[in-house]
C-alpha cells in the first residue's frame, strides 16, 4: 500500500526538519533562521523546563480496601518551556493527538508552535479516548470500513471521495500525508453522557493547572464550553470549528438532542459563558458542504446569543482574516502558521499572552 | 478519592519542578544546576529540535478506492533534541506511555532523561493501543474491579496489597503517587498475534528512523525480539523486566505458549538475536516474590542459551549494582536516574552513544 523507499526519505525529511522561518513568526524575539537541511542542524530549539503526562479526575471502582479499580479519568501530557507565558493552552482534540502534534506533511503541529512561542501545552485525552482508556465502563470497538471516506468528507477535503477542494490546505498528491491523516484517529464517544465525563475530569485539571485557555476542535468544543461552567480556571476558548452548543433553558434550537447536543442549562450556569473570551473559528469552503452550512449558521446564531447576554464570543471565518483552502482541522493545515498567528493575536487582544515572570498571581 | 487541595499543590509542585542535578548526572557538560523552586527558574533545560507523532506500519481494508478503512498501525511520539546523537531509542511500555513520562512522584521520567542526555527518544504505542487503537478486528474492554491490588503484586510493590517491600524505590507514603500510578495504564492485548502484529510495524519503523535500541517494560520485551528478528535497525535491546522470549526450534523450555510466549523460531531465524548486544534488567525482591523468582531464571537461561549460539546478552541485577528497592518498572522507580546511569553505560560499551555529527552514516 505505501511505498516504502518513499515513505523512509520522508521519515529522514521530517527528523531533518527543524525550527522554520514561518514557525517563529509571530513570536517575540523571533530569528530568521532558515530550514534545516540536515539533522546536524543547530538552529532555534524549543526549550523545554519540563515535561511529562498524567491523569486527573476519574472515579474508584469498589472497594480499594481489598479490590478496585481508578478509571474513567482523563491523561494530559504537558510540556512547560522556559520563560512560560502565565496562560496554559489545553489542545482538545476530536480525532487524535497527532491533529495538535503536526501538519499534515509532518511539519510543526501547534503543539511545538506554541511551546516555541512560550505558552504551556497541555494535549488531553479525555476519559475513555486514546492513553485514557481504562475506563468504568465497557467499551466496544468495531472497524468501519468506509471511515477514509466518510474522513474525506467530515474533514471538508472535498464534498465527496476524491474530489478535493480547489486550493485545499492539505497536501493531497503526498501519499505519505494521506496515509498518515487516515491514520490520525483513535476510538472517540460522541455521546452527551461522555461530553459531561471529559468535561468533569478536564474542569479538574483546570482548577490544578490555573488559568487556561481551551483550543477545540469539531466536537471537543462542546466539552470545552461544559468545562467553562465546571471551573472557573478556563479563562478562554478558542474552538475550530465547533459542532455542539449550551443554550439557556428555553433559547435553544429546540431540535432534540444528538451526540453532539443541543444541551439547555439554568440561564446563571450559561451566564459563566458570557465571563470569558471565545473565538467561533471556521474554515474554507463552508458554504459548498451541505454538511457544513448549517453549522456554521448554528455557530453564528449561537455568537449572537452569548453576546445578548453580556458575553465575549466572536466568529471568525478564516476566509474573511485571508486564509483560504482550510478544512475541518485548519491548525493541521499546510498554513497552520497562520492559523497560528491569529491565536496568538486573539491571546494578545485579550491580555492572555504575558510571560509569568510579568504576571502577578 | 482525592484530596483536591494536596493535588492542586502538587500540580503546582511538579510544575514548579526543573531539570535538577540528579537529571544531569551522567551527560556530557552537566551543569550543576539546583532543582527550581519556582516555575520561572530558567535552568538548563532540553533543548528539541524537532518533535511531534506519525503512524507506521498497518494495513488498509476494503477498497481504498470506494470504502475503506487506515487500521493496524503503531503511533510513535518523538523528539529529536538539538546536538543528537547517533542512535535512536525506542521507548516499549506495557502499561502506559506515561510510564517511561514520568517518575512515580511526577518527576522525570526516561523520556526526559533521555532527550535531555541527546538522544532522539520515541514512545511507541503498538498497533491497537492507546493512540493506536484504531485497529482492523474488533476489541472489547471490561472494566476490572480488583487490577488495582493485582497491579501492585504485578509491579512488585510487594507480595500482596498493601505490604509493600521494605524501602521499595516507590513513593508509598504519597496519596497523588499512588493515585496516578493506578491510572497509569490502558488497554493491551497480551497474545502472541499481537505481539507479532506490534513487532510488525515497529520493524517498519526501525527501517524508518534507522539504528535503534530498544527499551522495553515486561512484555515489550518479547515484541522487541521479533522486531530484532525482523530489521536488522534494531541495534541493542534494553528489557527491563522481560517475561517472554524467543528460542531455536527445539531448544525452548517446551511449554506451551502462553500470552508471552515461549516462541519457536528457525535457528537462522534465532541468530539474528546475537548481533546485537542485550541487557537483561531486572529490579530488587525478586526472591520474594513467587510471580517472579521463575520469571528471573528463565532469563538467567536465555541469556546462556544467547550466549552459547554466540550473542552478547546480559543478565543484570539491579541490586548487584547497589540499586535496592527497584519495581517491575524500574525506570520509572525514585532512583530512575542511577537506573538511567546503567543504560548510559551499557550505550556507550557498546559504542551506542555517539554524537551524529560524530558518526558517518
Amino acid at each position: 500500500m505505501i511505498d516504502m523507499n518513499r515513505t523512509k526519505r520522508r521519515a529522514a525529511a521530517i527528523v531533518a526538519m527543524t525550527f522554520s522561518a514561518v514557525v517563529l513568526s509571530g513570536c517575540d524575539g523571533a530569528v530568521d533562521a532558515e530550514s534545516g537541511s540536515s539533522a546536524e542542524y543547530s538552529g532555534p530549539a524549543i526549550r523545554i523546563e519540563k515535561q511529562g503526562s498524567f491523569a486527573v479526575g476519574g472515579r474508584v471502582l469498589g472497594d480499594p480496601n481489598t479490590s478496585s479499580l481508578h478509571c474513567d479519568h482523563g491523561v494530559v501530557e504537558y510540556q512547560i518551556p522556559a520563560e512560560r507565558r502565565a496562560v496554559n493552552l489545553l489542545m482538545w482534540h476530536s480525532a487524535s493527538a497527532g491533529a495538535w502534534q503536526n501538519r499534515w506533511d509532518g511539519g510543526d503541529g501547534f503543539q511545538s508552535i506554541f511551546a516555541y512561542r512560550g505558552f504551556p501545552v497541555y494535549i488531553w485525552d479525555g476519559p475513555r479516548v486514546g492513553r485514557a482508556n481504562w475506563g468504568c465502563a465497557a467499551t466496544n470497538y468495531e472497524p468501519g470500513e468506509g471511515r477514509d471516506q466518510s474522513n474525506f468528507v467530515a474533514w471538508r477535503f472535498g464534498t465527496a471521495y476524491p474530489n478535493w477542494f480547489a486550493g485545499v490546505q492539505f497536501p493531497k498528491d503526498d501519499p505519505w500525508a494521506w496515509n498518515q491523516a487516515m491514520r490520525a484517529r483513535y476510538q472517540e464517544f460522541d455521546t452527551i453522557e461522555n461530553a459531561q465525563l471529559e468535561s468533569d475530569a478536564a474542569a479538574v485539571l483546570a482548577d490544578q493547572i490555573g488559568p487556561t485557555v481551551a483550543l477545540t476542535n469539531s466536537a471537543g468544543g462542546l466539552r470545552a464550553l461544559l468545562t467553562a461552567m465546571k471551573s472557573d480556571k478556563i479563562v478562554g476558548i478558542v474552538a475550530y470549528e465547533n459542532v455542539g452548543y449550551v443554550y439557556p433553558q428555553g433559547e435553544g434550537p429546540g431540535t432534540p438532542p444528538g451526540p453532539f447536543g443541543p444541551i439547555e442549562v439554568p440561564l446563571e450556569q450559561f451566564q459563566k459563558l458570557t465571563r470569558i473570551p471565545m473565538q467561533m473559528v471556521w474554515g474554507d469552503n463552508t458554504d459548498k458542504s451541505d454538511r457544513y452550512r448549517p453549522t456554521v449558521e448554528d455557530s453564528r446564531r449561537w455568537v449572537e446569543l452569548v453576546n445578548k447576554h453580556g458575553g465575549k464570543a466572536q466568529l471568525l471565518m478564516l476566509a474573511d482574516e485571508g486564509l483560504t483552502g482550510n478544512t475541518h482541522i485548519p491548525f493541521a493545515d499546510m498554513n497552520n502558521v497562520s492559523v497560528a498567528d491569529l491565536l496568538s493575536e486573539f491571546l494578545h487582544d485579550h491580555g492572555l499572552d504575558a510571560r509569568a515572570s510579568e504576571t502577578v498571581r
